[in-house]
């Protein structure tokens, strides 16, 4: 891929006529080269089935069911596939990359008619024994992984075209002729980006945790390919809330900055005319955002991340280059600034987290006043402060907007739009905004966590950031011991990767309206790699 | 394929421990590296749609649908596949290939999800508006040709894994996010081995001859591939009943007869260790036979196929090469022969024709009779006639055993089986086998036809040798009445190519329990092509 030889084609999309872009042409174009030229050599890594495993109805399994040992896989391998149809293979470990298996006749009898057989690929038990037909999900069915594959003659050997995300494959044989015949030779050629590998961890390191830590990088392993990926079973692509929190991971792990490198140059170049950060970009058939997808925080995370990357390499040259972009999702933020100081509810996609209902007014305070604070660290690093000269002082007042109209002192927290919501999240970014003191943070953290319809983080992704302010705040215990519950909690259920979407008291929560379709190896979940790795004193003991 | 490389293995697979092996190794090596080297070339030409069609249901078409032109192909390529799911396009005939199309997006939308689509291939409009499932078909329901894709993301362009043989494709959308697509490029890569081009008829030929001309050759045309295969849409190999009259339609047109030989050697380089010929082989992953798969009427057809190889190309060499197996198929022959010169009832199978109920005693008697002096009289041209001393006073004694106990001579026509069945094809090969007179067999052919309950041939193989039998007495004006009925009965319903079963009383008539898995293009049926060619002053005029 040439990017310099699309943009043309690339501007003419982003343009409208009579638009004005932000960045250059020549601009853009050198940053998806530099993009480009980070793009990491995926490695291959064959990996067979462990076991055979039958799937059982289990009250106590997470979603109703368990995978049960069932056999050698030598079982399957040397008997008629006749007598088998529907059996489950297990390959021990959640897997990113290309499914292939050979067919063999058994006894006597010849290859006299095709045979017809349907792969379903399963990143948990339930994913396997849940019908996908009528299918109630509000994401394409496609993303769900059964695949139909029609043999002309055998033996043979097939591979899924598809790239697939699993641990378990179940095998059903849908057509076939009188003769008899046999599958084997079944692998994967597993992939990712990661080459380096995570420090062990400190001596002592309780269980517990090391659970968690395993989980957390083979959770991150899978989701670096060639992008930072939100998971490599569905969606497949990079979102920025993604690859702030990876990058985290990875710079506490398997230290590709490369990859970060890569994808912050490439959401850049991708970026809207009017300089707005798309939310998610898309690697084929050849880089391209989603167009006019933008989420606001996300955007703003990305000087986060910018800045974070600056720290944690001290590539200068990558910062300098990319300073204007920075500068720009700023000058974006503001247009989202009434008067008031607060959100002015122009309408833009707001995210922090999947739970209905959070009001976002207040994280989003918070998260403005971080941001910009961040931007301006960012910009005295770079020399640049002069042209975000406004920035402290708009900070200074925004906090004390902040600090006036949200926070209600009496019950030491703070409230969140027009029904006064108590949630975490609204804590948790005003800790992080720096407009709680470490005491009122504390407190606010606890009170939201006493109050019993407080709103709580209903993904790995909100439950990052809580962490992240329990910690921030001095709440060192707590911050553990949440951790060890919610991450620990899917470890218990029996998670080989962080899933994206955990509620303790729901198995079934999906924003797809389908559990099936949600990922059960997201991105967004592998960060208790960052806080066991940054935060040996809390976790490592 | 080096064929010398497997020998020893597929020795291992043919040859019982004790048993011993009519042939040697370098004779069976020797003669499927002949056949190697007669592998033709397959040409590919690119076809594209040509309209598109609705399938409506109309009592007097064919099976009860008929599909009708329903707009240009640019109606479906230029808006969202999303409104048209369900669409049938027509290539406009029929097509053996590899299927291909594009997917790109339609608006401004971006591809942020997988698409399934289901693509349903139909040689004929019946094919496409019969549900497929449950499958009440009686050979492997994989043979039908519906094959359902995940598309990663669009752009992008696919290819059917699988080769196809079809006239329409039905395109069913299974699974799409809320992004709109655009389906286009169709194409299908169209394979046949055929080089040559037929002589055109003569001037002043009957329009439903040259109809029927037209719809044979292009039968041929698409079972000609690296075999003469049986019907490109299923079982795709070599069969000898197949081989035998495609050879004859071959001889009288494209002329490619490496293609005859390539056949003829294969057939011998995996005959069984006894020598008897296997009915079917496969070529792929390597060549072999269908084992113990082994049709009595056809291994004896062989050597009359290798008689009418010689004598069509003078290739002497060939023959002489093969010629052993030729005489082992007597003796095999011999071994289903009794004391009384008929049939001893050993278990085999006998085919002769598709049709319940017929009875092959009197068939077998004549073609044996036919094989033999066949075979003595390919000994004759080949000096090798002390071989087969014997034939000559057998078939005498078989003819005699023959009239005696299977001709009425009072009702004019034999009788075949223990209830004295009246079928055409007992007086058609009594007539080939030269156990009549002429007159006799004219006689016998028609009282036949005149007798209300007699079986009549029930597909276009048994017919074949009713046309060969009404020509071979005399009954030209017959055999060309009974040929433009018969396959002039296929033109009129529409065929583009001549089917494997057709009753034209009964157009759901199926051996395999379900009409839509029958083969619509299969190369027994392409023999008008021979009978138009081979007898002008008959059908050219």
């Amino acid at each position: 891929m040439k990017p310099i030889l699309f943009l043309p084609v690339l501007l003419f999309i982003l343009l409208p006529c009579s638009g004005q872009d932000t960045f250059s042409p020549a601009q853009r174009a050198e940053w998806l080269r530099k993009a480009e030229a980070c793009k990491p050599k995926l490695s291959e890594t064959v990996k067979t089935p462990q076991r055979l495993v039958s799937l059982n109805k289990n009250e106590d399994a997470f979603q109703g069911w368990e995978a049960s040992a069932a056999g050698d896989i030598n079982t399957l391998y040397t008997s008629s596939l006749k007598k088998q149809s529907g059996v489950v293979v297990d390959f021990g470990e959640h897997l990113t990359g290309h499914f292939s298996c050979h067919f063999n006749l058994a006894g006597n009898a010849d290859s006299d008619a095709p045979v017809r057989v349907k792969f379903t690929f399963g990143e948990v038990p339930a994913e396997l024994a849940t019908p996908f037909d009528p299918y109630p999900g509000g994401l394409s069915r496609a993303w769900l992984q059964d695949e139909i594959v029609t043999i002309d003659c055998i033996p043979n050997s097939i591979t899924i075209p598809r790239r697939l995300s699993f641990r378990y494959v179940k095998i059903e044989l849908l057509a076939h002729s009188s003769f008899d015949f046999k599958i084997s030779g079944m692998e994967v050629k597993a992939v990712t980006s990661v080459t380096g590998t995570a420090a062990p961890l400190a001596q002592g390191t309780p269980q517990a945790i090391a659970d968690i830590d395993r989980v957390g990088l083979a959770t991150l392993r899978e989701c670096m390919q060639t992008v930072y990926e939100d998971g490599p079973k569905r969606d497949m692509r990079l979102w920025i809330g993604d690859l702030y929190l990876e990058a985290l991971a990875n710079t506490y792990s398997y230290k590709n900055h490369d990859l970060t490198k890569r994808c912050l140059y490439m959401l850049a170049g991708l970026a809207a005319p009017s300089g707005f950060l798309h939310a998610t970009v898309f690697e084929t058939p050849k880089p391209h955002p989603q167009t006019r997808q933008h989420i606001l925080d996300y955007a703003l995370l990305w000087n986060v991340a910018l800045l974070d990357y600056l720290k944690t390499t001290g590539d200068r040259e990558t910062a300098f280059d990319l300073w204007p972009v920075a500068a720009k999702q700023v000058e974006v933020a503001k247009t989202y600034i009434g008067d008031d100081l607060m959100y002015n509810e122009k309408p833009v996609w707001i995210f922090f987290d999947w739970r209905d209902g959070l009001n976002k007014q207040a994280p989003l305070q918070g998260l403005f006043v971080k941001t910009f604070n961040d931007t301006y660290e960012l910009a005295k690093m770079l020399g640049k402060e002069k042209e975000v000269a406004d920035l402290p002082g708009l900070t200074k007042k925004m906090i004390r907007v902040a600090r006036q109209n949200l926070y209600d002192s009496k019950r030491g927290l703070v409230v969140s739009g027009p029904n006064k919501q108590v949630s975490y999240l609204s804590q948790v970014w005003m800790t992080l905004g720096g407009i709680f003191t470490p005491k009122e943070a504390q407190k606010a953290l606890k009170n939201a966590m006493a109050t019993p319809d407080a709103v709580y983080p209903g993904s790995p992704y909100g439950t990052h950031y809580m962490i992240e302010a329990l910690i921030a705040c001095g709440l060192e215990q707590e911050a553990k011991d949440y951790l060890v519950k919610y991450w620990g909690g899917m470890v218990q259920k029996g998670a080989d990767t962080f899933w994206e979407v955990y509620d303790p008291n729901n198995d079934f929560l999906s924003p797809y309206k389908f559990f099936p379709v949600n990922s059960y190896c997201h991105a967004w979940s592998c960060t208790p790699v960052y806080f066991i790795r940054k935060y040996p004193q809390i976790f490592q003991k």
